[in-house]
């Protein structure tokens, strides 16, 4: 794996409705195969997965209580990844053991904190919202790419790209492009902020009232977008200075979407992603048909993205030409390397993007729930 | 890719007709992403296949008139491959800018030179035979091949595998790997020269009445064939000693073909071939016919060759024992590397194989149209 | 391919059955592309599977009587592998040969021995049960793996993975793998006793009258399982102190499986298997009932085996740790090492596992025919 990637990080590694109880499930994040089960306790543990025996899965194993056997040779593990049991062996080494993950499940998502385990404190995990707020209708999914996970985060902290790859699917007004939104340094990533006026966010929906429509989201270390959107009356934009409004006074088209962006190895990722209304704003069948527009798009972006690597790996040294547009992907990737530099230095108190955002006095940040 | 390979040379990059205009056409030559297109007004660009700012693929862009979008952040290029274009950055660095690629249409090929745009002389362009010649009835197609292209040319440098991998499809008589053909080496390739007494060309069609059948071919830098086949009253080999006969005699069989060679990357090539009857000597069912068997005796060689790549990719150091049928390969290998490592000093003028053929003083070349 | 692996062996290439008359057969061993035919005369043969000309693969050639004519451009081998003919060039060179490899027909397989051939001593072949056996009622299969070889050898060499990865097709009891079994050193391998008394060998055929069952099999390098088991009255083990039994004493479910594993790459093996009972203990139907059971069996050690495979590749230095039940591993690990690094100087004689087994003075070796 690439330098970019953090180990000190939460990582999403599946949408828990889709994790069984006491039914293993095999991922790799940043290269490294990971089993993760949900224990007849309902405990969450994540465990490498390689047998200290001979490497065989561990995935392919079976649960017992709150411990895992290995179903090559039957060496039983414990959740924090100790041997209890060798068949036919009355000695166990004390060396005898994998290494554990930290994981907690949190707003729908099974997150793995990669990095040593004393760091892994939980005030790190981004405010995703899950698929049980209360608030808002969420449909959900998860989308494989043949590429590295780095390219799916900078396509997402561009959204200039909008009017090209998804034109056809978000359908973004012309200029969208030209205007920049403002963008702001978090401890632990960026947000973007975006007023258009006078018309809606995105086209997509077909012809409506004309709004101000507001977009703002964060995009978090190691790769989690939290974006808000809402339509406010005409002349809002003005009103408030083109800086964020009081979401209290949104009057349409009020939705969320979180997305995530897992590194699986150094050529391929898992992007997970929900989609839906405020339950003022919509019902069921707008959630379905955001997320068939969200389908349609992600699939746009997963054709462009994988070309793309194509040619990276083509080519011997390939080279970039920074724009204007790319100033959410420096200042990313600057928080990215420091966070992969300072390893277990940082502390969350001090580095929790959602309540620390500079400049951000009160609670209403456009990521977290509103 | 090898130093088997000159970049200065005019590479086959797509059959005229499958380019539609101002549609972008991915391809790969020399391990090199290409992006082509036919501009609103006709004219044919060859850029690389990658934009400046993020290495998106070009030929998943957007034609407007004479230039191509880049369809990721919507970059505009113009046909000289220089960004005219960024969306919402006035500012342009000078040094924004794709290589372009000289790129013509000729004998219904698009030609594609990958050395330096001066040295890029149309007229060292093979006078293949275009498919909307009027004298030649003519089939095209097209064949992809898991193998180093070098190997498809050693193919066809010698015939003498034409009893054995096409024994049931170009069925030639039994001593042909016999008798060597008369090799001559050319500026820029090899000619072949041969004639069979007594018999057709090629026992192909079945049983026919007697002929002196008259084959000869030239193999062209970077990997052009163009074959002229005839049969003449039996007798004529004898009485112009076995030397090329005065086409305008010919009274069977006449036929042409223009094959050419394409290396895409070190271990897949392009292969694109033409088949058919001069118009005084079959029809277009004959040239189905022709190009049915063509198309049965390529997917032989694809066979053969496929699997020689496989064991040449199996062994460490791989060594070949020449025999005295490598001659054409031989010379032909050492024109490629003199072309490679001479590079724009070769000029034009003086090294075109079709003109200045050593020893050809008529201008009724083999490789000409009669 | 890792040093694992002696040349001086002999390696299973195919099922005799599967080896038509003059059609050549590719296969790789160690790596090493091979074709073998069986000439007109029935003698076998195994080249190099490629011309000292330009490296096609004889195995896409004809066979010629005792000869196979490549058929690429038409050089002719003789079953030394000496070229004996080159199309339209009357010298041949004196090095124009390949590699032959002894190889014989033997217990209904095919073998190649890979080292020098002045050490290919028939008598080297494990003493496997063919499919002609008169005593025997034998079906058999083969299936590739995506996996070194050395992990299906380290897998057949315990057989404590049986109640794990097997607990539905074997089904062994419970505590099978609780109890070690008597693991003797043989000179080319590793052999392998157990008694499991009052009950059937392995559950897998259901309910049946108690018997203590007796299941040996000698592990023979470079990848041979030869398997004997046979039921005896309640109190024969304890009778005889838990040592071999009288092999003619079984009185129930008598059953013998040759099994052999050959490294066609560094990843990627074939595994060729027989099983069947005594005719004296059962019938064809039996035999479809044990291929259907070993059928399962195999493909659950793939699927765990190539698992671990993939594992093994994606970490950088993989470790492992050593069990009590890795004896037979380790041994014969030390078995293959030594043969590698021995080359010629093991002697036939000295060195047959089957005749020389440590400690066992009568004829009747576990892994003989009884």
């Amino acid at each position: 794996m690439s330098d970019y990637y953090p180990r000190n990080a939460w990582y999403v590694a599946a949408w828990s409705v889709d994790l069984g109880n006491e039914k293993p499930f095999a991922i790799s994040i940043l290269g490294e195969p990971i089993v993760i089960y949900r224990t007849a306790s309902g405990r969450l543990v994540a465990l490498q997965d390689r047998c200290v025996h001979r490497l065989a899965r561990l995935s392919l194993g079976r649960c017992e209580g709150e411990r895992l056997r290995c179903m090559y040779h039957g060496l039983l593990f414990d959740a924090e990844g100790k041997v209890v049991e060798i068949p036919g062996q009355p000695q166990i080494p004390a060396s005898a053991r994998v290494r554990a993950f930290p994981a907690v499940e949190r707003h729908s998502w099974v997150w793995v904190w990669m990095g040593e385990a004393a760091g892994a404190d939980e005030a790190l995990i981004p405010e995703a919202v899950g698929l049980d707020h209360p608030d808002y209708i969420l449909g959900h999914g998860q989308l494989d790419y043949a590429a590295d996970g780095r390219l799916i985060n900078d396509n997402l902290l561009d959204f200039s790209h909008l009017p090209y790859v998804h034109a056809n699917s978000f359908r973004p007004s012309k200029d969208f492009a030209q205007v920049r939104p403002v963008i702001t340094a978090l401890p632990r990533g960026v947000r973007f902020e975006r007023w258009v006026t006078g018309k809606q966010a995105a086209g997509m929906l077909g012809e409506k009232p004309a709004a101000d429509a507001w977009v703002s989201y964060d995009f978090l270390a190691p790769g989690v977008l939290l974006m808000w959107s809402g339509g406010f009356p005409v002349g809002t934009a003005e009103a408030c200075g083109f800086t964020r409004p009081d979401y209290s006074q949104a009057v349409s088209d009020v939705n969320f979407t979180s997305q995530a962006v897992t590194p699986l190895t150094a050529r391929t990722s898992r992007y997970f992603f929900s989609w839906g209304p405020h339950c003022k704003h919509g019902d069921a069948a707008l959630r379905d048909i955001l997320m068939g527009i969200a389908g349609q798009a992600f699939n746009e972006d997963k054709v462009m993205i994988e070309a793309q690597q194509e040619v990276i790996d083509q080519i011997p040294a390939p080279d970039i030409m920074p724009t204007t547009a790319d100033k959410g992907i420096t200042i990313f990737t600057q928080v990215m390397r420091r966070l992969a530099r300072d390893g277990n230095a940082v502390t969350a108190s001090a580095n929790h993007g959602q309540e620390a955002a500079a400049g951000a006095a009160d609670s209403s940040t456009g990521s977290s729930v509103p």
